[in-house]
């Protein structure tokens, strides 16, 4: 019998609502397959500046420390929007977390699930073809870390300066991990770069052939990050998985959630080379809809299953959760927002969507 | 009477045939204006460096220096897609006159004309609100040319970097470039950066604030790009004038180009601070139709247009121009692209469609 400890980083928002369904979920699977999880909470982003008067408070950063995983739940909100930048949750807490544990793999599944293809933003035969992409996005270098960053000069010519930066290393490990994750699903890697223009994407693209030869059964194909966020709106079907670096990733992950039409059913991972990891819902904190007990907690619920498959290597688990997602959706037990307009007095709430799961498992 | 230089730049693919088009509606407009035009072609792209071992032959730039503006078609193709980065079309010829000429204001409108809805491969709820983006795109700097930009280190630590670069000075003027334009249209800026992770960004939006100052009727809001290429998608038509540096504008305006679902419509104009201009279709030079009569010669057509508007100040014949497309399009004389396969018999050819456009001046 394994006995896990868990961060479990709520946040703001609608974080912790949805938050309380995974945990019921995580209740169910702990009884069902026999394991013992601790879990600890900590103030993250908002709440932690409101409460210890900064994003990531020492003790939130020694519980991460200390546990296996971090559950987090999602960040920010009008309310800290006027700090300093350096201080606002996103980059007080999410980067600086990112950094802290060089969670350099950032792994954003998008897909369109069946019943569901109505809510895609694209033309209904489009959507139809269905999708379902991985992005995999590197997301502890390149121009969101790159040094030196500043502002130099005087007056009008006063210039503002960042470098995007990629080492040989940097890049062959993210590639490495789209070659997995692509080994495992349909076998093709699209790797996203602007190689016209940057020598990041030079290196970008020489690094990602040399692992490409050690998965013969992977095709490697390259595209320019224009072109990519064309293609993905007129027949997004074509991609497996997308490997991007850390701003293109941002670019086309977000672009590939919205193309789902169903962005509360998304989870992302972060993972370091231990295995280490910080699991997290795609969308944001949704500070309009927190507090009204409606939001949707199918990516929380997916962020902890893809905990339990990535960092703790529970997959019997993971996979009973992804088996009760499935069942939950297609059994119509939704929340307002993937039903139609006459079909939304049969919503389900936050917490009747969490029992559901935790109810099939 | 006027008497105007025009450098044409037909280059490759569909270049020279789309060209010829947009020739017959210069010559119907001269003729209707009392215009006189001294047009010279030049090489340019793949067939200058198959004639002259350059994309961008010197007689060319000279050619391009005499002249009040360059008519530019596409350039490119697989046959020079192995050459070395730097001497590739795009690079050697596009890039190489952006720069030369200081062509930092790229103007990319794109629009869902009535009656092509559904091309668009955005949902038909969504298509059906109508469209109409224009893209300013600063052209001449950030990472596309700032310094420094190479390889150093060496084995797994050899790095690759690129520098993001902006001054309050080049900011200002596509800021304005953007406004002026936004005064003339629906009175809406939306700029696009990442401000919550690059300096240059926050740079930009601080000048972006002052330029506003003095466009009080002009809202001005801020988006990161992230979030720009979601909402987009959810809903393009919030949007007016997208303001974005290099990059962004990059991803940014093809993308729109894509929701419209005509991209053979769309054309582009590349303006420094003199007037003088580069103006060239937003698609690409289409080597799988080039040569067969198929492609459409709007593109061109409207680039011509753009030219004699911003260029030439040639209002009243842009405007004739302008008007005779639409009607071309809702009289339903399409190529085929614009067709539904089962009314792909009626498609009219490329020098049909020019024809057309030409009688109706
Ligand atoms: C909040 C922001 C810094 C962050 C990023 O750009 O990485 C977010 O957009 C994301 O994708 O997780
Ligand atoms: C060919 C390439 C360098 C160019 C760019 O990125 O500017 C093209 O994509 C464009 O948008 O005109």
């Amino acid at each position: 019998m394994s006995d896990y400890k868990l961060a479990v980083l709520a946040g703001d928002g609608i974080g912790p609502e949805v938050m309380v369904e995974a945990k019921k979920v995580l209740a169910a699977v702990s009884n069902k397959f026999d394991l013992k999880f601790e879990l600890n909470e900590y103030d993250v982003g908002g709440i932690a500046i409101d409460n210890h008067g900064q994003a990531l408070p020492p003790a939130t950063l020694k519980g991460c420390e200390d546990a296996d995983a971090i559950l987090f739940g999602s960040i920010g909100g009008p309310k800290w929007d006027n700090l300093p930048l350096e201080q606002r949750p996103e980059r007080a807490a999410l980067l600086a977390l990112r950094g802290h544990f060089d969670l350099f793999s950032n792994l954003r599944p998008a897909k369109i699930y069946k019943g569901l293809e109505n809510f895609s933003p694209l033309r209904a035969d489009i959507a139809a073809k269905g999708f379902d992409v991985l992005v995999v996005r590197e997301l502890t270098s390149g121009i969101y870390f790159g040094q030196p960053k500043g502002l130099e000069g005087e007056g009008e010519e006063e210039f503002a300066f960042d470098t995007m930066r990629y080492t040989r290393a940097e890049i062959r490990r993210i590639a490495i991990s789209a070659f997995e994750a692509a080994q495992k699903r349909n076998k093709k890697v699209t790797s996203v770069d602007k190689a016209n223009v940057l020598v990041c994407s030079r290196l970008w693209r020489e690094v990602t052939e040399e692992v490409a030869q050690d998965y013969p059964e992977v095709e490697l194909e390259h595209i320019y990050i224009d072109n990519a966020a064309m293609q993905l709106i007129r027949d997004p079907s074509q991609y497996d998985v997308m490997l991007c670096s850390n701003l293109f990733g941002d670019i086309i992950s977000d672009e590939c959630a919205m193309i789902t039409g169903s962005m509360g059913l998304l989870p992302s991972a972060s993972i370091n080379s231990d295995g280490y990891g910080m699991y997290e819902p795609a969308g944001g904190s949704a500070p309009d809809i927190a507090g009204k007990g409606i939001a949707n907690p199918i990516a929380q619920i997916l962020s902890l299953s893809m905990l339990l498959r990535f960092s703790l290597n529970e997959v019997a688990a993971a996979d009973a959760i992804d088996t009760a997602v499935t069942k939950t959706l297609s059994d119509g037990i939704l929340t307002g927002e993937l039903l139609t307009p006459e079909n939304r007095d049969q919503a389900k709430s936050t917490s009747q969507v969490g029992d559901y799961v935790a109810s099939l498992i």
